[in-house]
C-alpha cells in the first residue's frame, strides 16, 4: 500500500525517538535527566482541578458550541485586556482543541494548493508538517543570531515578492527562546499587511518571559491571526485547549471549518481552564523557577564551551551550537553528541535536526522545564563528560 | 481578504442554524422538542465520572503517547476480543481526539491532492469536508431504499474504475440509521481490496442495533481501517474521545501524523474511558429506550405520511420522505417544511439539504436520542400540525 506523497516528507519527531530511548533506559533502571520535553514538571494549580472535579459532579460534559464555552471566551476577551491592555470582542475568539487545532483550522482557511507559508528555520517541527497536510508549503527562511533567530522585513521581502500567504512568527520561539522586538513585529504586520498575506502570530509562550513582557501581533494589527493556549504558562498540557483570534471577516469560515474537524474542544477541560486566570500569583512563580533554571544552565553550558549566542529571554530552551563541544569530544555532530550524552551520562537533550536544516547538525536544544535539582543533577553530568 | 477555495464548498451544517434558531426561540420562552441532536441525553455513567475525578485527584492531566494510554488501547483491544470474536494488536490501535481526529488522519495517510474518496448521498456531512481539506475529492454516490442506503459492489465499480482511493462504509449509518449487510460488506472489502483503494469503516454507531449486531469490517479483513469512539453508544460526547484501527504497515505514518496534528487526545477523558466498557448494562439500557423511541417513531411518523422505506436498526435516527406531507401541508420543499414546523408547533428537525443532494429537498432526518416523554410531546406537536 502506498501512502500519500507527503507523508515521505513527515518524520515523527527525533525528540520522540530520544524519549522512546529514555524510557527504554529508564526501564533498565537508569536515571535520566529529562533536558529534552517541552512539557512543563509543575503540578496543576488546585482550582483548575476543582473545577473540573465540579464539572465532572455536574456532568457537564456534552459537546459545547464548536467556538467554546461563551464563559470562557469572555474571560479569555479579559485576560488580554488585563494582560497587554488589548481589547478583543468575544465573537473573534475561537476556543480550539490545543493550538494544534488551531493551526489546522488558520492554514485550513489560509491555503489553497501549493500556497506557501513563511517559517524559521530552526523553528517548531509541526509548522511545515500541518502546512502539508492542509495542501500547503513551508517556505523556510534561515534565521541566526544577527536577527536574533526572528523573521524580520529584510528577510521576508524576497518571500513576500514570491507570493507568500502567510508568515508564521513564533515570539519567544521554540527552539531559541528569543523574541521579536516589538518594532520589528511591528514592521513585519505592516509589509505583509500590504501583501496579499496573512500574519500567523503563535504566542503558545508568551507569559513565561525574563524580564520583559512580550507583546501581542493584536497590539498592531487586528488583521492577524493569533494562536495561543493553555499548555505552557498555564501548564495545562493533557488538557489539550487552546484558542485563537481570528479577523471579524474569518470567524463565520473558521467556525464552520472548526464544526466540521473537531465538533468542539473537550468540555471538561473548558470548564477547568476558566479558574486558571486566577492562579496568576502560582503560574508567575512557576516562571521565576524557569528563570533560576535559565540563568545557572546559561552559565555553566557556556562554560563548558556551548555557544548561546542570543540570551534566550522567554519560553523554557536553550538553543546552543556545540562546535566546540564537538571539537572537545572527537564527536562527527550534534546527533551524535545527543546519543553519546544520553548513553554515557543519561541527560536526554535534542539534537537541532528536529528544528531545520539550518545549521542543526551543529546545534542541540536544552529544555529547562524541570526542577532545579535536576538542572543541577544534569549540569553536573555534563560538565563530567566534556571535561573528561 | 479571500480564503481558501475549498472554503466555499463547507457550508455550515443547516442542523447548526436550526439549533440557533432553536436557542432563540427557547431564549423567547419557548419549550422546543428538540429532534435535531445526534447527542445522546442520557447522564453519564458514575464509574465514568469517578474516574475522571480521580484522574484529577492525581493530576493525571500530562501528555500521553501520542497512540493514547497503553491500558486503554488494551481495553479497547479486549473490546473487539468480545464484542465481535476479532483479535487486534495493541499495536494497531491509536486513541484519537474524537471519531473527528481519526478521520483527519485517516484521509491525512491516504490522499495525494486530487485523489477521491468514496461516500453515499446521503451521508454525515461532515465527511465531504474533512475529504476536501486534505486535499481529497468526495466522490458521492446515490443511494436509496434500492440498497438500504449503502454502497455495494456494483454501486461501486464505476467509482473502482476511476481509481478512488477510498471507499467510507458507515453502518449504522447517518442520516438513515441503517445496517449494510455482512455479505455485502465483505463483498465490498474484497472489491475495494483487489483496487489500489481502502475502505474506512466507521462503525461509530455500532452497539447502537436493533436486533441484530453490526459487524466490523475487521471481521472480513485486516487491511481496512476502522474508526470508532465514545461519543454514541458509550454516550461520552464532550470528552473528545475516539479510536482508529490500521493495517500493519500504516502505523508509523499514522503515528507520525498523530504527533504532528493533535500531539495525544484528551488524558483526563482517556482514563475515564477505560471505565465505561464496565457500565454495558447501562448502556444496553439506553439502547433499549432508544428502541421503543424508534418504534413508536416509526409508526407514527407513517401515520402521518412519511415514508420510511427502510426501517432503521441502527444510531437513533429515522430519515423520512416527506413527499406526502409536503403535498398535505402545501408547502415546497423540506426546509420549508423543517422552518414552519420549528416556528408553528416547536419541533426542531433537520433538512435532508444537510446530508446531500440526492432527493434531499424531499426528506428530513428525525433524532430520536431524547427521553420517551419528549417523543410523545413532539409526535403530538407533529400529528397536530399535519392534520390541521
Amino acid at each position: 500500500m502506498q501512502w500519500a506523497d507527503k507523508l515521505s516528507m513527515i518524520q515523527p519527531f527525533y525528540v520522540m525517538e530520544v524519549l522512546a530511548q529514555v524510557k527504554a533506559l529508564e526501564g533498565q533502571g537508569r536515571d535520566i535527566v529529562r533536558f529534552m520535553v517541552g512539557e512543563p514538571e509543575f503540578a496543576t494549580p488546585q482550582p483548575v482541578l476543582n473545577a473540573g472535579i465540579q464539572a465532572l459532579e455536574q456532568d457537564q460534559t456534552r459537546y459545547t458550541d464548536a467556538r467554546g464555552l461563551a464563559s470562557l471566551r469572555k474571560q479569555i476577551a479579559q485576560w488580554y485586556d488585563r494582560q497587554y491592555g488589548v481589547s478583543v470582542p468575544i465573537h473573534r475568539i475561537i476556543v480550539t482543541p490545543g493550538t494544534s487545532g488551531a493551526f489546522i483550522l488558520a492554514f485550513g482557511i489560509l491555503l489553497n494548493p501549493g500556497d506557501s507559508v513563511a517559517i524559521t528555520d530552526p523553528g517548531y517541527p509541526c509548522y511545515p508538517n500541518i502546512i502539508r497536510m492542509l495542501g500547503g508549503e513551508p517556505y523556510l527562511i534561515p534565521v541566526g543570531p544577527e536577527s536574533e533567530y526572528q523573521l524580520d522585513a529584510q528577510l521576508l521581502k524576497p518571500a513576500i515578492e514570491k507570493g507568500i500567504r502567510g508568515v508564521l512568527i513564533t515570539s519567544p520561539s521554540n527552539p531559541t527562546g528569543t523574541l521579536i522586538a516589538p518594532k520589528v513585529l511591528k514592521e513585519v504586520i505592516e509589509l505583509v499587511g500590504h501583501s496579499k498575506g496573512m500574519v500567523i502570530s503563535d504566542e503558545i509562550y508568551h507569559g513565561i518571559t525574563y524580564g520583559e513582557q512580550a507583546q501581542t501581533a493584536l497590539s498592531f494589527s487586528d488583521n492577524v491571526i493569533v494562536i495561543n493556549g493553555f499548555s505552557k504558562f498555564f501548564a495545562m498540557t493533557g488538557w489539550r485547549l487552546g484558542w485563537m483570534i481570528v479577523p471579524d471577516e474569518a470567524v463565520k469560515a473558521v467556525e464552520a471549518l472548526a464544526q466540521n474537524l473537531f465538533i468542539s474542544a473537550p468540555t471538561i477541560s473548558q470548564h477547568a481552564a476558566q479558574s486558571v486566570f486566577g492562579c496568576q500569583d502560582q503560574l508567575l512563580d512557576q516562571v521565576a523557577a524557569y528563570d533560576r533554571n535559565r540563568q545557572v544552565m546559561i552559565a555553566r553550558l557556556r562554560n563548558m564551551g556551548f555557544i548561546i549566542a542570543v540570551e534566550p529571554r522567554g519560553a523554557f530552551y536553550i538553543y546552543a551550537d556545540a562546535t566546540h563541544v564537538l571539537k572537545k569530544t572527537g564527536l562527527d555532530d550534534a546527533q551524535q553528541l545527543c546519543t553519546v550524552i544520553l548513553n554515557d551520562v543519561g541527560v536526554a537533550i535534542t539534537p537541532g535536526l528536529d528544528f531545520g536544516q539550518y545549521r542543526s547538525n551543529v546545534h542541540v536544544r536544552f529544555s529547562y522545564a524541570v526542577g532545579p535539582e535536576r538542572v543541577e543533577e544534569g549540569l553536573m553530568r555534563l560538565e563530567r563528560f566534556i571535561q573528561k
